[in-house]
Formats: C-alpha cells, sequence, structure tokens
C-alpha cells in the first residue's frame, strides 16, 4: 500500500501536483478527491482592467505537473485562464506539464469547409502547446483527428463507456428502444452507441435549400415509429437540433424520448428549449459545469454523470507511466 | 490577352513552373495544356540501390513552382520522390514551392481511434512542409479535418461539382433515383451529394460483433426497392465495402446500380470484384491514374472525368494572387 | 499621382489590404480614410456559445494585409478575435500579414518580478506568431524591451511627438511647468517628455511597508510649489496613481494639474475618479475606445488625439518598403 | 547482479523496451539477446493499398524505447515503417525514443556537388526528427558530417574496430598486405584502416573524361604487386568499383585480393560480380540482412560479421547514462 | 545526511555535473566548494586560428550539467566558448543542461530605441537556447524584461540582498545617508535599495541637447546636502556616469560618497576614473572577475562580495527540484 | 541597358542592397564595384566593453539585402559582427537577407570523430539562421556537407576554376607537374584539380603513432621525382602540412614546388613557415584578407586572385533569380 501510494507521488516524471483553473472547480475537486491528492494552492486573479494574473503557492520545479481547466463559456477568459497556467508551470520549471481540458472549445471549427474561414482548433492546439504542455488531456473531441491538430501526445478520452453503461440499465424499462443520431456527422458514432446497446439505428437528415441560410427540410431515415427513443450527439449547444429531432421522431410515433450527449454546452435558449420539450432524461456529464439555475430548470430530467473517476485514473497512470488503453480493454 | 499571358507568367511569386513527379504524368501533362505552360525538365532516376534522384534541368530560382505527384501506389516511393523534389527546389531557392496531390495518401490513418496507433496522416503532412513546401493542393481528403494537419496553407478542392454535373445529366434516365453511402463516415456529405442531385439518400450500416475482426452484420438504412441507385463514397480501394452495397442494395429490391467515387485507389482485388459486380456505370477521376490492364478489365462501365481543368484554373488563380472560392461561387 | 495610387496598392507584397476586428471600429475607419484604402468587408459573429467565427468577403491571396485590432476590454474576447482573424489570412494565403495592435494587452506582465508568476507578454507575443502574423505594429509599450518577445519584426511607434506638441501649444498659457512621472517606472520617459517641452522633471515615489500589499509611503521628489503641473505615464488604468498623484502634487503647492497619457484603460473606478480630481485636462489617445458614458462623464477635460494618421502612414511605408523612421527624422 | 539487472530495467528514462520494424529482424533478435531483454510486441501490416499500420501490444508511456529498423531495401517502405512506429511511440507519451538505423540510406546524397539536387540525407535526418526520435544510433556514416544534419544528439558508431580486428587475426597468412582505398572519397578511412593493420596504403584513382558520363580511366597510386590485397570501402552497392579494382590490382601484380566492407547494400548485379571476381574473401556486417539466395551466390568467402553486440552493448549504455566512448579507450 | 548527500547526486535530471569555461574559474571553483562538487574536467583550446576546441574528459550522457561562464571581455570569444560548451554537452546527451551566466552581455541592447538598430540581447538569448541549453541562470539583468526574450525557463537571481546586507552594516557609521540612482532607468531599482535600507532616494538626470552626442546638462532631483551618499547602478562599465554622478553629489554638499553595483565591467578607462574619484567604497561582486592590476589600483576602496554561495544554492535547488523562491521567503 | 541596369535594382525581393562588415571591407568593394552598386552605409561600433553596435543609415524594408562579411581572425568578433547586421536587417523588415561569407569559420569542426566533442560548423549555421538569413552564399567549404548543416537555401561557390585557370597558364613553364594533395581529406577534390589541369596525382599520407598526439610518420604515395609539383588544399593555416608536404616532396626529387589554396587564414606561425619554404608561388584568392605585413613578408611569391567577380555574379544572378549553374556551364 505504501508502496503505491508512493509510486504515484514521487516518479520519473517528478511529483504529481494538480492545479486547476477557475472554470470547473467541481470537477477538479472531485478528481482530487479520486486521486487522494489535494489541489495545489494558486491565485488567479482577474483585475479590473480584465486582465488575469497567476502565482503558484508552491514551486513545481521538477514536477509532474496537471493544469485541469475546461473551456466553455466564458471561453476566451478560461482559455486565457489555462494557457497562462501552462506558462507559469514552465516558467517555473516543471518537470512535465499536461493540460487536462475535459471540454475543448472551438472543436467544431476544424476545417474549411467553405472558403476565408479560420479552422480554430488547430490554432487553440498550437496556443496550448506554445504555452507550454507537453502532453494534453481530453474527452469526445467532436471529430477525432482534432487529435491530429496537437503535435505534443495526448489522452483524447470518452465517456461513452459511462453514458451507454447508464442506458443500459435503463434498457429493461425501454420498449423497443432505438437511438437516433441528431446530425449526420454523428452517424457514425451513433451506430457504435447503438451497437452497444444493442439497437437499431436511425438518422435525421437536414438539407438546405438554398444558400447558408438555416437547414430547413428535416427528415428521418430509419424506423421509430411505437419506439422508445434514445437521440444522441456529442454535445448539447442551443439545442436546436435537439428540439427538431425530437419533434420528428414525435411526429413519426416515437414513444418516450431520451436525449444523451458528452458535453452539456446549454448556450442562451438551450435550457428554455430542452424544458419545454418531451423529453424523458437528459443524460450528460460533467465536462462542463452547470450552474444551479440551469440544473434547477431542467429538474429532475437531468442526470450527470461525472468524468472525474476516469480523469483521474488516467492521470494517475499518465504519471505512473502505465496503459491507458487497458482501462478498456484496449 | 498578351496581357493575361503575361500575368501568368510572371508575378510576385515569379515565373509559374510546373514540374511532375512519376506518379500521375497524364494527369500533369493535361493540367499543362490546360495552363498552356510547359512541364518543367527533370531527372528522376530511381537507382538499382532503390534511391531516387533528382535534377532539374534549369534553374527555378525566385519562381513559383508547383510539383505535381499523386501519393498512390508504390506509395512510399511517390511519397519520397516528391519530398525530395520539394526539397531540390528549396535548395534551389524557388520563390515559392506548392506540393500539388491530387490524391493524398495516408488519409485514412487520421486519428487514434484505438490507443497505441499512429496518425499517419500528421506524419505525411509534417513531411511535406519539412521537405518544403509553402502550401499544398489536393483533392477530396477522407476528412476535411486534415487540413488542420498542416501549417502551411492549402486549397482542398473537390470534384463533387464535376461528379455531381455528371450525375446530372444520367437523371432523366434513371428511375426514382436514391443515392446510398457506402460508409456512415461518409454520410454527410452522400447526403450533400444526394441533396444536390435531388434524390434522397440511404445508407449501409456494418457492426462489428465481437473485437477487432471483420464487419460482419450490415444492413440498410432508407429505401431502396425498386429504385436505380448511386453508391457514393470518396475512395474505392479493394473494393469490399462496394461489394456488400451492391448485394445489399440489390437484395432490398434496388435495380441499376451505380458507383460514384473520386479516388479510384483499386487495390489487389478491387478489380475483379468491380468486374463481377452487376455495376451499370463506375463513375471516378484521374486523381490517381488507373492502369490500362485494370481500365480494360472494368471496360465500358468505367468513366473517368479528369479534374485537370479544376487543378490547372485553381493553379492559374493561386499563381495570380486571385480567389479560388470564386470558382465555385462561394 | 496616378504612379502613386498605384503604388501604394500593388507592391512586392501584393494589394494593401485594412480588416479591421470589431474593438476599435472608429479608429480603423480613420486609418481607411487616411490612406484613402477602404476596410475589406468580413463577417465576425459571436454566437451564443461565446465562440467568435470570421469569414472574408474576398480572397485576399498574395495581398499585403493589415488587420486592425486593439486588445483592451474585454480584452480576452478581442485578443482571440484578432488570432482567429490572423489565421484565417495565412490560411487564405495572404502575401504578407501586419497585426496593428494599437494598445497591446498584458504588456505590464512582462517579467517575472517575483517567482512563481508568468510573463504573460511573452505568451501573446508567441500567440500572434502562431496565429500567422509575419509582422506587428503597436504604440507605446510598457517596455521597449517587448518588441525584444517577437521573434517577427514590428514598428513599435510612439504618440510622444503627438502629445508633446499638442502640449507645447498649451505651454503660453502654463506658469512654470513642471512634468511628473507617476510611476518610477516611467522616469526615463518622464525624463524625455520633459526634455522636449524643456521644463523640469519630478517624480512620485511609493514605498511599501511590509508585505505584498498596497503601496502605503507616498511622497514627491523634486519641486512642484507654485507650478503647472503636467502628470505622464503611458496608461491610466484604474487612475488610483494618478489620484495619489494629483493629491500629493497639490499637497505641495501645484498650481493647475494636467494629465497626459498615451492609453486610455479607464477600467472600473478610473473615470469616477478622474472626474472627481481637481484635473485641467486629460490629454490621451484612440488607441483604446473610450464608451460615450464614459467620455461623457469626463466632459470638456477630455482630449483625445488622434494616432490614426501616425497608424495610417506607417502602414502606408510599410506596405511601400519605405522608411519609417524618416517620419521622425531618425 | 540484482541491482545491475533492475538498472537497465528502470531507470531516470523509464524502462528500456526494443522494437524490431520489419527490415532486419535477425540483428533485432542479436541484439535483445545481447541485452536479455525481449523484443516487444507490434503489429505491422501492409495493406494492400500499400499502406502501413502499426499497433503496438502494450503501452510505452514514460519507457526509453529503441526502435529498430535498417533502410536498405525495399529503402522507402523501410523507412515509412522507421517514422511511423517513432511517430507511434511519441503519440503513446514514450519516456524518450532512439531510433536505431544500422545502415541509413541516402548517406550519399549528403551534398549539392552539382547545381539544382537534392541533399537528401539531411531531408531523411529531418524525416527522423520530425517523426519523433529524439536519439539516434547508426554506423559508418557515408560521411561524418552527417552527424551535423541531425539536430538531436546521436551515436555513430563503427564497425571499424570489429572489421580490422578480424583481418588482423588474417595477417599471418597474408603475404605484404596493402590496402587498396577504392574510392579517394573513403582515402582518409582507408588509410586509418592501413595504419591499425600496420600495412602500407594505396589507392584507385578514376577519372571522368568528358561530360557526366561513367569514370572510365582508372590507375592505381601506389604499389601492390606481388603484394596480398584487403580492398576497403564503407559499402558495397552494384560493386562496380570494386571489380574495377580488384582488376587493376590483378593486373598490377597483385597476389590474392579480399574485400572489407561495412555495408553490403549489394544491389542488382552485385552478386554475380562478386562471385564472378577472384576474390579470397568478402567481410562485411549485418547492417543490412543479406538474403539466403545470394549469400549461397557468395557461398564461403562471405564472412558476416554481427554488429549486435556493438549495438546492444551501445544500447545499453545509453539507458544507463553510461559514456559509450569507453567502450573504445576514447 | 547520507540521503541527503545522495540526493544531490542523482535525481531525475541524473546526477549534478560542474562544467567551467575559461572565463571566470574563481567563481566556478567557489560555486564548486560550495556545493561540495568538484568542476568536472575538460580541454578548451584556443588554437592559433582563433577556433575553439572543446573536449569533455567523461561523458555527460543523463546527467543534471551545469556550464559557468560569464560573458565579461573577451565578450564573444566568452560568449562563443559557452554556446559550443553547451552544444557539446547537448551532442554528448545530457540529460539537462543548464547555463550559468553570472553577467549577461549585451543585456543593454535590448530594445529599438531608435530605428535600425539590432536587438542584440535578444539574439544572444536565442544563440544560448540554439546551442542547447534547457535552462539558464544569471543575475541581475539590466532589464527585467531580458527574461522574457527566452523561451526556455531561467533563474534570475538578484546580488540585491547580499548588497544590501552588506550596506546595512555599514549604516551605522554613516549620517543621514541618501541613494542616489545614476541614472533614470535605474530608478525604480534604486527606490527599491533606499526603502530596504531606509533612507531616501535622488536621482541624477541627465539631459541631451540636441542630436545623439553625449548628455550634456546633468542635474540632481532630490536632496543629498550634507549627507552620506550611495550611488547604486546596475552595472559600471567606463565609470563615465559615476564620476559625473560623484562630481554632481560633491558639488551639491553631499560629505562621503560610496558606489554600489552589482557587476564590475569596468571597461577602459573606468579603473583611472574611479581611482581618481573621492569614493569611500566601491562595493560590488565577483559576477566578473577583475584582474589584479586593476583590483590593486582600486586597493582598499574595492569590496567584492562573492556571488558563489547564492549561485551554489539555487544551482543545487534547481537540480533538487525545490524552490529557489523559498531562499527569498518569496 | 537601361533595363538591365534597372533588373538588378528593384525585383520581387525588392532592390539589391549591400553591406560591408567590417572584415573584408576590401573585398566587399570590389564586389560593390563589380555590381556597380555602393555599399550601403551603416555605422559599426566598437564600445569599449568589447560589445559591437550596429546602426544602418537608411531604411532596408522589403530589400533584397546581402550582407558581405568573411568569418577570419577576430573570429568571434567577426561572427557576431554578422550576426549582429543579419539580426538588424530582420527587424528593420528586409525582404530577403542573403549572408555572404567568403570563409565560413570552424568549417573544420564538422563532425563528432571522438566522443565528447562539438560539431562547431552546425552551430555556426545554426547560429546564421537565427539570426535572420533567408539565404547564404560561401565559397569552398572544408567539407560539401556542410550544405546540409544548413536549412536554409545557399550558393556554395568554388574558386576551383580561377585557380586552375591560373595554373594552366603557367603549365608551359612547368616540367611534368603532378599535384600533390597535401591531406587525404583532399584527395578527392585534389584528384579533381590534377584532372582539369591534366597532370597526375600523388598524395601525402601522415600516421600516428600513439594516442592523439601530432602526425609522425609522413611518407608520399605516387610519383613526383623530377616533376614540377603543385601542392593543394582548401585552406592554410599554420602551414605545418604544407612544410612537411615540401620538405618531402623536395626530398623525393622533386624539382620546382607550387602552392595552391583557396583560403589564406595564415595564423601565427604560417607566414614564417612559407617565406622560409623553397615555393616558387603561392597562389591564393582574397576571401580572406592579407594584411600587409604578411604580404609582404610572402613577397613575389604571392599571387592573390580575387573572388569578386564570382561573388559580384552569382549575388546579381541570386538577386535576379537567374541561374548560377548555368555561369560554370552545369
Amino acid at each position: 500500500m505504501q508502496t503505491i501510494q508512493h509510486r504515484h507521488e514521487t516518479n520519473i516524471y517528478g511529483e504529481i501536483k494538480l492545479f486547476a483553473g477557475t472554470a470547473c472547480p467541481q470537477l477538479a475537486k472531485r478528481i482530487a478527491d479520486y486521486l487522494k491528492v489535494p489541489l495545489s494552492g494558486r491565485d488567479v486573479t482577474l483585475f479590473s482592467n480584465d486582465n488575469i494574473w497567476v502565482r503558484l503557492h508552491k514551486s513545481v520545479r521538477g514536477q509532474d505537473v496537471f493544469v485541469i481547466q475546461t473551456t466553455s463559456t466564458p471561453v476566451h477568459r478560461n482559455l486565457m485562464e489555462l494557457l497562462i497556467m501552462l506558462q507559469t508551470m514552465r516558467l517555473d520549471s516543471a518537470g512535465r506539464i499536461t493540460a487536462v481540458v475535459p471540454y475543448l472549445c472551438y472543436a467544431r471549427s476544424d476545417k474549411k469547409d467553405k472558403p476565408r474561414v479560420p479552422i480554430t482548433a488547430r490554432l487553440v492546439a498550437d496556443m496550448i502547446e506554445i504555452a507550454g504542455a507537453d502532453r494534453y488531456m481530453t474527452l469526445d473531441l467532436h471529430a477525432g483527428q482534432i487529435q491530429g491538430f496537437f503535435s505534443i501526445p495526448g489522452d483524447v478520452l470518452t465517456a461513452f463507456h459511462l453514458l451507454t453503461d447508464y442506458v443500459k440499465k435503463l434498457l429493461p424499462e425501454l420498449k423497443d428502444p432505438v437511438v437516433v443520431a441528431a446530425d449526420l456527422g454523428f452517424a457514425k458514432k451513433g451506430r457504435n452507441f447503438a451497437a452497444t446497446i444493442d439497437a437499431p439505428i436511425a438518422f435525421i437528415e437536414k438539407r438546405r435549400i438554398g444558400g447558408y441560410d438555416q437547414p430547413e427540410a428535416v427528415s428521418i431515415i430509419g424506423n421509430v415509429n411505437d419506439r422508445d427513443v434514445i437521440i444522441v450527439d456529442d454535445e448539447v449547444d442551443t439545442a436546436g437540433s435537439v428540439s427538431q429531432a425530437v419533434k420528428l421522431v414525435k411526429a413519426n410515433g416515437a414513444r418516450q424520448v431520451n436525449l444523451v450527449t458528452v458535453h452539456p454546452v446549454l448556450s442562451a435558449p438551450a435550457v428554455e428549449r430542452l424544458s419545454a420539450l418531451p423529453l424523458s432524461q437528459i443524460i450528460t456529464t460533467d465536462t462542463i459545469p452547470i450552474p444551479p439555475e440551469k440544473s434547477e430548470l431542467l429538474g429532475g430530467k437531468l442526470k450527470v454523470l461525472s468524468v472525474a473517476p476516469l480523469l483521474g485514473e488516467v492521470i494517475r497512470r499518465a504519471h505512473e507511466g502505465r496503459s491507458v488503453g487497458e482501462l478498456f480493454d484496449e
């Protein structure tokens, strides 16, 4: 016991040190609890001129530092705080620095799908590297290819097992469940979800009529009639697509409708929309904190599963130089 | 006329110079013809020790060089030849160097979808950059995100319009056409194809049963019964998926079946499979040369559309500093 | 005339193109007017998930692009917008990209003056470079050494002449003017200011008593008794130092007190403080826009000089490959 | 004993891990045997589209990885396999990665000896670095200067001692031995060889008559008459130079002729040529595997010395942070 | 005891190894004595063609190397020797390399204060990085911002406490001491010095009259009449400013005058000037060696405090991964 | 004429600008004369603290700058001056910067021929790149492979034709001329020299007896008896090898002895040695200036050929984007 305890505290990368930014303090606390390693002290000050200032309470020289910071709203402030913390660690001669970013912002800006636009996800990856991260850790990227935007190694984890395990427990109560991918970009992952819970899959198809305006024609491919539906997507932003999907499956004869999503972005009208929809459950994770006023509106429908044990375990293994793939029998 | 002629010959990037590797000489020739600019002379020697040696006939100092080389089989020889040519241009002080790679190899190795595997597409991007390319040009990447693997700018073009225009002309002869995406990873692009030719879409779903073996359960989502089918995919490699798809749509009542794909990779058993299938047409492009012995086997079914005018026009615009997006009304 | 007109439109770096972010639209407009070159069209969208999206209306291939964006509050949003615009230009194959940042944020975080803190100004410089800027342009950096944080070349301009020229015109009305540097870090530049307007200099000295708390003991070194005072500093943030300075010079017998500063940061309590102080004039520039509600509070005291002709002239010279130093007889 | 055993298994660079590509499996096995460390499991798959895919059986996080892969024919496939393996190690967060390349390809393309040609050896060095190697290890580079093409540190070893020790044992049987350098570029190393075995040196001189064609006039400088000759060169490719040299020394009165070379490249006509020549012994190493059909043709003449103990010992010392120079009393 | 002993000898960065260049052998020896770690052997040869050649006596593979070399006159030879030593360590696969540069040359060339001049301090920082330093250590940079010129982390120490502690002991003998900053660029640090010894501060102000010639008008701001003066500056080069300052304070009624400076550059006329001035004490450090002929001229006035314990302690802490800030209660 | 004149003044790289460091002012002047382009004004100041300071008289924004500076003794001062000039050009936004270094220092430190030594030539290449050179130009590198140390392109020229043309004119007066390579490392180039003037070749062989001391046994391979000898080497440093060679060829019956070398390094005892040797002619170039006191000692024996027309012509062609290879019919 003593040995193992010691093992994850000193190591070829130095001692493990956990730092949290201000974006997801509860998740950071849960990870620390899982690891039985306290969060290290740091001051993060936001001056009246909108500048952030960071100071570490103790030196991280030669230590194995993990900076936990999600990059949800306010996105730019949270991102900059992450970058400043990473640079501070580097300038203080940390042994190794891992950026732990449960939700990576700008992941949807991942290609030039039309001319003269940015690929902001690559910019974000570059910024994380230039600030000083030696490694990164994140969950369920919008596109797996974003891994290739980094030249540093990383652990791109998934809450997939967490979510499918939860849904599997619900199955006895569901009648003829069918998984519905709310977006064709999620078709392949939706299929995997369906296969894991041994259910069929259906797709929502949207077609633009004319220029760059909103999608207009929406149809469903596959059968949802008289079935319990599980709508899946990687993130729920304004809940526009989800609204369309719920209405469409209902119009096509669906019974109970559930929503499963990893990242609860829940921008502006999302909570209003979701609370108005005939949803049985909204199953999601804590990669992004849901403020109390929002979670209250969603009430009993909302089920938040914590990714802390997953992140904690991977941090431990990364620190100890042990396989992460093993965790998933891979 | 004289002015325009002059314009694409001298320029802020110097004079336009086209070089071709040995991988797609005919396509290179077609591009040169389109541009009315001759291919510049170079020796490419393959020594008996398997080493490639390149020598340019004339200097490219301060010139705007385009190196045309596709990276189909033999992949590594072709890739290395491209890299050596790029370095030769750089060492000879070219003004600007663009790698024109109609088919970019290793694009399917674009993410770590399981632990302990490479992301070879990123490696290839890095190699093209380190060899000396200032820009790159390619067509229909397997995943648009691969653009973000490059830190140099590039033009990622699409043969989409070429193919849809061709298919649109066939439509009067087709009965109730339906587009079928042979792979769920192509779902979104398949939908766009279908929308452009104003046809419905259906999907082939494959599920693995058990470990990392071949997909086993295959089903179709959407309706193909008594319809003329257009199977679409970005590339056809061994034609395994296509075979499955054709058999499945036939089993589900499809009438005539056509295949549309950008990149005719046509590895090992592909040609045998395709020639044995009840396909009406195989519509593809010349991003990869199809050797005569293969095209003969496919016979009259095969329709190869040339991407040369597209690449030529974009090379011209890149050289002249004019918009490429305009070409597509974007 | 025609020739000159043409000259600053096409060039070895391509055509001049001005783009503005959303942070200082009026200054950008003034620069454009000075140059008689219109601001190029772009969409900058802020989505409800706090993400910024940029799209250029026309291609900038091979052109000489200047992106004008100040980085005042909201600092992180403005900075990110700048970076995204820079990357968009790069990915669209601009010929040369210059970041024009009238006020560079985080310039006060320019060294580790205590352990375990960041040097955020270096991080910002790195971010501007990695996003794609080939050059940068800014005014009156807090410390000139920040030039060395960039590895790209830049033009670090100064509003010094603009401000001293203005103050020189006031001199006939002033009695025994004395320049007072509000901070010892500005001692050398304060001395230069004083020398240029041919006035003596005095200094405010602050001493901490005890730990890292607020400065407490404040004294004046030099003579201000019965003199008209010109307090100078590079920026006015919360106006705390200025308040102390004004009170101190008044307590030491100063007559009329004026404030001269390049960058009107004017955070939270600044405007309230300044409007309450016995200041005759507040002379500053438009490197940071002062919102109407603030300028109204400051009323007739406030004199904003525009840096647009200076930036415009330097952009022109940078584009034409002409000396900027000449502008200042250097 | 236990301590030593432990020492080369865990270390400041983590545990030692040996991986072999597919190019020199026997040499890799011999190194592993020398080190008493097993080769780690990996899958290397060559798909029908000519793409290579790699998967490690176990994680290498934080470990000290050595990837053994020679880059002989098929050169590009072997090189790419090396690069992909290196990247896979890097993405799996290896602690340190050393590319062990017994024979480094393209080492003869090491300078621009005429205009408009590549320096492919530099390109190869860059590729090895960009793929993720932290260090490299190789033997007898064609030119020692190639060390300077890498910015990572490396161990460039020599089989010199192995070969001279072997030849020294033959000396009692040789009459008036003389060393002959088959190429003037090998003059200095040939002299060192001769000095070590305490024999005189002679040189083959070739002169081109006219343009870039084959060398035509060949002469010998120094005395070989009635002497036993040892022809030395760093590698034997097509054996063209060796053939000339053997014929020339024979024509000048040489008795027995032996050939000593580090790298048995043995391209196309080499084996035929060598087997037809009046050579007593061909002494070489296993930096490049000689396939059975070739070694059979050469029969009893061929003596292959293994570099495995040398590479093994240097890997051990590199892992343990001990001097390699000591090995050679340097 | 044994444990501690062991601790600073082997470590996650390997064993501690001290190397000295030829620029400050005595300081290097004092640091070695403090650490009880011998200086490692190396040959540094200066050939007759002015080239430097370095050879390490033993390997530094995997070790934690500190290269001690100041960059005083002959500046370029000393700098190049430092760079060559750093590269030698890197090529010999050192585990970590720290450049310990007590006095960093070119620190006054830290910004473009006029057009068309270099920022040589940034160039020096880049050269130290490219040569192979992973970290750097120096004392009292002319401007703290130079830290931001490095992208590697560093420890920028200060002899401030050493000097103020020494001066504090002199205080009982001084009458109404006042600190005088010899240059306005040192105003802030001069104020800190004064605050620490609890004395008032005064400033020397110099004004240029006309172009880029020497400063001409010199005045004092603050009161020195009938007081004992402590002139402070970061370095004394030709002692021109100090001469002016001493004369000016004397002319303004100063009693005894002392000089405190970190870096005794003492170029050409400095020693003559200083020995002629009415100075009571010249208090400095050994960041730069003062040759005997110079120290004799300065005689009893000269007090050199050694920075060896400070550097030694920080090297120890850097090696052990312990906080340096703690040393100063920060 | 007017057109050509104009052509080498404005260009896609801007206007041609020549700058000279202080190391080879006469050669720089000769190049300027050849090009009919004046040397641009710059101040190079050496301060009493041994620091160099540079200021350009006029801006080089957007211009095509060539900095001419050889790196002979004082090597480090000359090298640093080159680097500072390069950085100054870069910071002043030059369009393109070429370092013209007729003699590149440290070229003999080009590989690790024993453990624990530097490869200083690579370090020098890195320094030239980091300082800001976009291209380099030099003559007769000690090893052609040094080209591969640079990642920027360059023109590595040769004075070979200049020297062989000169020697060819001497041939009618020589009896049975034979070329002797003074060092085996120059064997191949010596052979080329001999072939070009259609003479046989002989070699000096030196063997160390024992450790790392001076070479001791010296012999000649080939025939020099009763022949006029032309000793060739790339540079003459202390003239130790040359002395040995002259004595040896004389002892072996040589008649008249001439020395041909590109770079007259002429360190410490060289001039004394050379003036004492029975040499008929010493034929060299002006890549390194020979101070009058040295050239007087060598008197009429010394023949210095200027490389200025060669460098001038290549600068012109590089500027105009024309082939350099053409110059040599390559």
